[in-house]
């Protein structure tokens, strides 16, 4: 089979005005980025305010194996089959950060024949919407340390600045830095660090903000750090979220490109799914449901992590719910969950398969407590065998959740039909009702242990004194009010990786809790969250390179 | 009188698509960025090879007051009066740096009736360019302390990396920092620094390169530093020059928009005029001469800086040439030349006019070096008076020199039908041969003595024993034979900024010599350069704002 980019190289695009017109966007709405990327105006929604809603269809997954389960892949296949099988489909997509494109992650735009495209630009700079965000965290950088060294009217602490710089490279360099060096024309040295760009709260409040005037309040809402009375410091002290906001205003609209097979995509923010909540801008999101019969999203990690974050955070914020999970489980994942280890994970193992159902299965009961009627989607790979596809079907049907085998990496649209069929009936004629698994209302303690409890099946949290410290300071200062946004491994449904399948009889330990007041929520983490990766011994930059026509090698 | 952004948001643009279309470039070849930006591919090169090159005309000035003498505003006013005289003038414009618009400085982008539109695009993030170069940038610097932590194969000594990090913002803080703290994971601890991104050799690179080959082949010649015995290392023994390139890839298409009356202006790089060549892209300079008949272009500074760069490095490395220079005086700064304090130049006073001439004539006798036909273009400022105005057309008129009164800020293209009318003349059938100051191969000592001798004025140079040092490891690596970039005050044709008019009797002392391998040239300084500015204590951030339909304020 090709690589990725051989597919995408090789595929006809259809110009971005014609995508755009098949979904009946104007012209005048719509502001090109080349052929084949545009920006699709926000006056769009004053035009469409009285067309009603698409059906939302949320894509989530098991607890993964590191590689992944194919979260963004089965999206953009199912997109594609149900377009195929003559439904109006659009899909909404996170878009992918530059930085970690040069080591080993790679690009983020689906696989194998179920793609977004074009996926060079998608995974380079796109439509600048990552530059705009670093722009805006920086100027903010900026701005806080001018503000010290022109006279500290405020008072800000220079020991208390929570507020990182931010750059879109994996550099650990970066991690740990002093600024302010080199004498008094420089400024206060302080210590300080770099996070990678989608890491910033910039990006959590540009997919959390409903509107120019909504992003620019929640920059004005943001916390800085403390001053020296240990009071917060807001950024509408500083004066800046106008600047700030200025600087996102063409990142604040959503990106329009297309799948392998035409079907629009809307491919807009991407924030990370620990420190922030993991899922594409409300925006894309919105104007999807606005152009599309049915909207296919996604949300980061598994479904206790990436879905409950979903549901209780970006749905919470933008008034939409959705009306039908699909559940992306792998036969290797479900033979790790069984015991298996990851050398032997290519044998086949079909009582593993059985054994690691316990995980599909919590998750499956995950979903359904939020509501959610649940189609668990086999992201086939060459190597499953038909007795360990055989087990999963049988294990499904069992436990009573209908199951498709989607083979949309390897066929594309035509590998996912009767998962098409499935959804296209599971949303026809639904009124779900939004539930949350907590009151936002209630004490932060309260709210992780109803996560805790209801999703990840643990028993209670425990709280360093760090964390009841920062816990009681958030209480004092009236800004505990919001949804909790949990920081856990995605390995597990715990707070253990090495817990795979079901565990029970778990605690958590939350170890730091801060306030992300701009984009609106509380970040509990169990543990430190890497923000800012390094390369690795031979990163994937040495193998890239462009032609004299622009053609570019080694990206995948 | 409105500002500058009232008179361009009152403007009615024609769609990009219509500028294209009337200068020639077809729709396969344009890329649309929003409906008044583009892109154009560098695939017109080869259609339009065999077209012959238009006339280029080459604005630069007299030596410049800190506020400038309006080389911008008089190149676009020039381009819109040869449209209004049935002219196909085009314009070739750098593009303004992110970070000052949000100090003091502001925007860059012509003023009054004479802007490129739209301002507010072109000042904020364009088409990306910028944000592409930092990329570029700091990959190659993430690179090179990876490099370092993974084994340091090429023995890269950490204290003589040469390569900074940059970011497009003013931020003091970053002049002099740590990196690499935080212990073994995070890499080994340097003293690092950031530049303003406009500053990098990245974007000099992009502004010498003829193909995307030429500039993969230069960011592999880059010097980064030195390794433990003393050698130079170079990008391509890092290996990401191709990876640098790919992020390149659009960056490198030169930028087409508009002037207030739509006359195609292409507006594609911007690098300092005093560490770097300060002149906006070959390739932009190479496809306005493609389309148009009449090309005008702009370089830093005054003529002894600025031109004196566009002749021997740009010319030299584009194998262009202009044939006439428009040279932009003000009665404001002749004032300053002849002797009136800065408080009193809004005070009438001929005979100070009288006395600056001095420093024009000598900026005329510069041009006139290089075999080039010159024009004494006045910018005129409500301020100046009848008299002080006949005392400057009197002394152009007895030194021989053809002189225009333009009023391009008030009146747009209108304001300056006669210095058209002239620069139309002047151009017609010349055929001038090119002339350097020096011989790349000479001794870098010799080069330097030239460009003092024959266009500073000066009696020699004098070489810190630090300069010496570096020269004699430039000759012993070989790399010595570029041609000199001079990095002197641009308030003096000497390198002392209190020595105004046409100073004589004096040395130049040059105190750093560092290549540039990269772009082809070698770096004098003469004083220490400014390469990451500071935000003052009111900036101009603090007044920026957008309203909810993306209607900028306070951007200037």
């Amino acid at each position: 089979m090709l690589s990725d980019i051989e597919i995408a190289q090789q595929n006809v695009m259809e110009p971005i005005t014609t995508i755009a017109d098949n979904c009946g966007i104007k012209p005048e709405e719509l502001e090109q980025y080349g052929h084949y990327k545009a920006k699709v105006s926000l006056d769009i929604f004053n035009r469409l305010k009285d067309r009603p809603d698409g059906k939302l269809v949320l894509v989530t997954a098991i607890t993964p194996t590191p590689a992944g389960e194919g979260k963004s892949t089965t999206s953009i296949g199912l997109g594609q089959a149900l377009n195929k099988i003559g439904k109006n489909a659009i899909i909404a997509l996170r878009e992918p950060s530059l930085g970690p494109v040069f080591g080993i992650k790679g690009g983020a735009a689906g696989g194998g024949y179920a793609q977004v495209v074009p996926m060079e630009d998608i995974n380079l700079h796109f439509t600048g919407d990552m530059h705009a965000i670093t722009a805006a965290n920086n100027l903010l950088a900026a701005m806080i340390d001018n503000h010290v060294h022109q006279g500290n009217e405020l008072r800000i602490d220079v020991r208390q600045v929570s507020w990182r710089r931010v750059m879109d490279m994996n550099d650990r360099a970066l991690r740990h830095v002093t600024v302010g060096l080199g004498g008094k024309v420089c400024g206060f040295p302080r210590e300080d660090g770099f996070m990678i760009t989608v890491a910033s709260e910039i990006m959590a409040i540009l997919c959390l903000a409903t509107s120019l005037e909504d992003l620019k309040r929640r920059f004005g809402n943001i916390v800085i750090g403390c001053n020296l009375d240990g009071d917060p410091v807001y950024v509408h002290q500083l004066g800046c979220e106008g600047a700030m906001a200025m600087l996102m205003k063409d990142a604040i609209k959503p990106n329009l490109v297309q799948t392998l097979e035409h079907t629009p995509a809307i491919v807009h923010g991407g924030p990370f799914a620990n420190i922030a909540h993991g899922c594409n801008s409300i925006l894309a999101t919105k104007l999807a449901l606005k152009l599309g019969d049915i909207v296919i999203t996604e949300a980061g990690f598994g479904a206790d992590l990436g879905a409950e974050k979903f549901l209780d955070i970006k749905c919470h914020y933008g008034d939409i719910y959705p009306d039908a999970v699909v559940l992306v489980a792998t036969i290797r994942a479900l033979k790790m969950h069984g015991g298996v280890a990851k050398k032997d994970l290519g044998i086949e193992n079909p009582k593993a398969v059985g054994e690691g159902f316990v995980n599909l299965a919590k998750q499956v009961e995950n979903m359904r407590a939020f509501g959610l009627p649940v189609l668990v989607a086999i992201n086939k790979f060459a190597t499953d065998t038909p007795a360990e596809i055989d087990m999963l079907l049988q294990k499904c049907d069992s436990y009573g959740v209908d199951v498709t085998l989607n083979e949309c990496w390897e066929k594309g649209g035509a590998g996912g039909i009767d998962m098409a069929k499935q959804v296209a009936a599971m949303v026809e004629g639904t009124d779900i009702k939004p539930v949350m698994m907590y009151d936002v209302n209630e004490p932060i303690p309260t709210k992780i242990e109803k996560v805790v409890q209801r999703i990840y099946g643990g028993n209670g949290v425990e709280f360093t004194p760090n964390a009841k410290k920062q816990i009681q300071q958030l209480e004092a200062w009236g800004l505990d009010k919001l949804p909790v946004c949990m920081a856990k491994t995605q390995y597990s449904l715990s707070d253990d990786p090495t817990l795979l399948g079901a565990p029970k009889d778990f605690t958590i330990t939350v170890q730091d809790v801060r306030v992300a007041n701009g984009a609106g929520f509380i970040v509990c983490q169990t543990s430190n969250i890497m923000v800012m990766p390094g390369l690795p011994k031979k990163p994937a930059a040495l193998a890239m390179d462009v032609t004299e026509d622009g053609k570019i090698t080694g990206l995948f």
